[in-house]
């Protein structure tokens, strides 16, 4: 009769892990803060090689962590990167809010020419002021946040930019990067990125360590 | 001021994606329906790089549709790739249930000695014959799958093992491909995988096309 024999403890799979990435990817250019989110997110993907594509902007892991510590909202553009947020880790039971299938959004896109995922983000103004914002799915909702910053938006205290995919994504990342209109930011370079990298570095951020 | 030219309509940018996945990706080994889904999955991950590690076993496109199409539940171990099916897709307003949160389940993990993940399954029993599968995170899930299949449990119409990360993912999907216990399923060799990926073949498994 087949055995299978494998790891049935959470904790040790996870520090098994964590100890396997660590040994196999360059971190040496984070910060010790950096390399904690850096190693969660490759976890995420299961994929080393990711590493290279991480882009951390000065004082974007303190930025968001004071956030979330005094309270704030985190808005994400897909459900996946929502539901992904593990909420016994957030320091202050924050909000984790996203609008996409708010029965507003379908006319904002309309009114505004763009997709649903874009105009969510309207339903966020009130709140972005101070806030956490994870964009891990739609490169037009990164532009789109690009542009009402552009144009005097509320600041939000950090800005994970982190869309995946083959149409967008990578120019919108970089987009972010050249201006961050002074928010401090992530990025994933290029076409990775997506709902479970986003989340995993929330969940990083919300908790420092494993 | 910034101008920012991106796509903004949802479908152009579905279509362009594609497009480019089927440009760069080679596919060549893949039937025509397997190619559907591969493309799909290629597209959650941004990373055609991925293709190579699909395996697809004969007969397993058509069993899961089939299933699907008849009203099968579809079981996922992670709250993500539940979250990440789109309803509007599925042919017949298929449940799609996640059970780590269920309060029965911290006790049950208990009992076997075993992760949360592994120990939902248990919960899935009474509906699993006929159902389809959805294994995107814990490997411990996918390993306890196939314990429960070799001592005799209801089989499932398709599994999709596609765990992601670096203790035991690898391992449980070629233990899944050395022996299904006759499901037909779907894999993804080697630590890749992950909720997105595994979301984007049951969507594609629900509704052939973009």
């Amino acid at each position: 009769m087949t055995q299978y024999n494998y790891i049935k403890d959470g904790t040790a799979i996870y520090e098994r892990s964590f100890a396997i990435i660590r040994a196999e990817a360059d971190l040496s250019r984070f910060s010790e803060a950096e390399a904690d989110v850096a190693v969660r997110m490759i976890h995420a993907a299961g994929l080393v090689e990711a590493a290279p594509h991480f882009v951390f902007s000065p004082g974007f892991v303190a930025a968001a962590r004071g956030a979330l510590e005094a309270g704030a909202a985190i808005f994400c553009d897909a459900e996946m990167v929502a539901r992904g947020v593990t909420a016994a880790r957030l320091p202050a039971n924050n909000d984790v809010l996203c609008l996409l299938r708010d029965p507003r959004t379908p006319e904002i896109a309309k009114e505004i020419g763009n997709t649903r995922s874009a105009a969510a983000i309207r339903l966020w103004l009130e709140r972005m002021a101070g806030s956490v914002v994870a964009i891990g799915n739609a490169p037009t909702a990164l532009f789109y946040l690009l542009e009402l910053l552009r144009d005097g938006a509320p600041k939000p205290a950090a800005i994970l930019g982190m869309p995946v995919g083959f149409v967008g994504a990578a120019e919108s990342k970089d987009a972010l990067a050249e201006n961050s209109y002074g928010v401090p930011f992530a990025i994933v370079r290029g076409r990775l990125g997506g709902s479970a990298m986003t989340a995993a570095a929330l969940n990083s951020l919300a908790r420092p360590g494993v």
